[in-house]
């Protein structure tokens, strides 16, 4: 099951994975597909570089790429102290009485006030790039559409194509005339920021505004090779995927968060909901007791981009730590529906190419 | 592009057509799919009786089948002049003023105090079934879940199969052990009521929860062969579009409401919005000065089906006569930003079939 974007690439399926752990994103790449690292979790560059000199030396020489977060319009930004300042005194109190509540111990007093993740701002997201241009990337990705005109040339300086995520027709028309290399199409059905329309609606409405210019993925509810096929069958010219990673063994050894995984488990399709309170976008989250705090009369309006995360960030710590799969912040698709067990990145890759063949093949029979 | 559905009905094509219109119905039959007419305009049995006269001297000899709306639990229900009583004096000062505000006129006396629409009545909706099965309907299809036990084996001793629609894998099955004979998997995309789940994640849970039991049609977001195909890709045995044939020309002969299909016409995927304003159920529609209306500060919560209903009956009749495409009351999909000329039946059937194979055509290049 080849695509031009196997050629493009030079992988050999058409699958690209998107997931904050190096060993994941490494084991994509070796499977054959196209691994991504997100980025937003290194504060610290210089940590994104060690990551990436790990990546250089485990994926036997298969392409890789990163994802970073960089809004279009470059934000005035102070220190994280000045963004600080802004966080109401009320939503931090909310913040303070919830995890209270829900019995999600403070933090070690060595580890308080520890820095929000930074990856959010812009000036963070630059100098990933500015890292990442220095491995032998392929893919710098933008969870928030097309990154600023230098940026874009920069990788292309490099050699490296650029992809923007998109969640209606005229965002893609757009993020292709700056300069963006290949569009994702994510729909609502998306973890993490997504918009209102639907992969099934969203796909062929992205591939035809964009026509011939470039490539578009498709995100968005895919865990099985029928999916895969369904996205082909849309027009994309492959599969991006995130959520579907979180449950790998892999995953496990970055994270160590064994009660994220054992809530993902056991959660439905029906068990996400789409709320501003990670980031301050919308953004699919798994439905957990901290979700429903924030649906609760009492809640306060989320903030905006990037005051929430900041307002979050520490309690993001503390609920890791406090290890209880009932009081979970995970972005994840519907798609934690068909998120049933703790796999390989090599038997998930394996199967959902095996099934993707398996069901092209049924599809030809009908006709 | 035939599937097993095409030989359980003996139609040409795997793609069931709901729709409020006897002339798009039998059009859609003509056109060698399955075409379902929508039963909850007929207040009154005896007309719905003259209208299937029409489809059996109009179909010629296909099959058709007929969609009614009755809740699994047979509600307490008094006559409309009761319930009428339930809705409270303030959701009508809302609705009057919404209209004078939107400028919409008020009805011709003659026409004022007109019934509500009844199909959502249990008895009404039972009426529709006792007049559907002295037709040769080959379908009878429940927009709310599986009728109740009786009117399923009322339908199977006719030789009439029951289909129901599911936007849960457990729905889905619960249905099927009833003695559904076939499940619509009905996405988020989907216009009219609609669940969380999204077709590309709902059609093959519906499917592997229901296993070999009963075929399984996708519903939401379908209106070209591309989306067809991923339907089958995804497990379905065929298609269930209902949206789609809202701006054909057929659908002008019966309502005539040329502001309506305007303002289809016009819109993109993004401009449609789930709300309860319809019936009381969540369901999608189109958005229009009349949606936003509703999402005002100053709206009333909306009421529980059938009082919604009853509440805007009189609005739909008031805003279908305004001929206003800013104001419009139509449930609908995100497919209809897809839907962007009136073109016949048999134009939208025929590229369909033709876009399906030449999607499965090019899969099939793929591999």
């Amino acid at each position: 099951m080849r695509t031009a974007l196997c050629e493009t690439f030079g992988i050999e399926h058409p699958i690209v994975g998107f997931t904050p752990s190096e060993h994941v994103a490494a084991a994509i790449s070796r499977a054959g597909g196209l691994g991504v690292l997100g980025c937003v979790r290194f504060n610290d560059a210089d940590e994104l570089d060690t990551v990436l000199d790990w990546m250089d030396a485990n994926t036997d020489g298969k392409p890789y790429g990163v994802d970073v977060v960089m809004p279009m319009k470059v934000p005035q930004e102070g220190t994280s102290v000045d963004l600080g300042e802004l966080v109401p005194p009320e939503h931090r109190r909310f913040v303070d009485r919830t995890l209270s509540e829900l019995g999600v111990p403070e933090l070690p007093s060595e580890q308080q006030q520890s820095d929000a993740v930074l990856g959010w701002l812009h000036s963070v997201a630059r100098a990933h790039v500015d890292v990442a241009l220095k491995h032998p990337v392929k893919l710098i990705a933008n969870a928030l559409g097309s990154p600023p005109k230098d940026v874009i040339d920069e990788a292309h300086d490099a050699g490296v194509l650029v992809a923007a995520l998109a969640g209606k027709g005229d965002h893609a028309v757009s993020h292709v005339d700056k300069g963006v290399d290949i569009v994702v199409a994510q729909g609502h059905e998306a973890g993490g920021h997504t918009g209102e329309i639907a992969s099934m609606v969203l796909v062929p409405e992205v591939v035809d505004a964009v026509g011939d210019r470039v490539p578009v993925l498709a995100a968005g509810g895919i865990g099985s090779g029928r999916q895969v096929a369904a996205a082909l069958a849309l027009g994309a010219s492959g599969a991006w995927m995130g959520s579907y990673w979180l449950t790998t063994s892999e995953y496990a050894m970055t994270a160590g968060d064994t009660a994220m995984q054992r809530a993902l488990v056991s959660a439905g399709s029906a068990d996400t909901v789409r709320s501003r309170i990670y980031t301050g976008k919308p953004a699919r989250l798994l439905k957990t007791k901290w979700t429903e705090a924030w649906e609760s009369p009492e809640a306060p309006e989320p903030l905006p981009m990037p005051l929430q995360n900041i307002l979050v960030s520490e309690a993001h710590q503390r609920i890791m730590r406090s290890d209880d799969p009932e009081v979970v912040s995970m972005p994840v698709g519907q798609i934690v529906g068909r998120m049933n067990a703790v796999r390989s990145v090599q038997d998930v890759m394996s199967e959902l190419v095996r099934d993707t063949e398996k069901t092209v093949a049924r599809l030809g029979e009908l006709s």
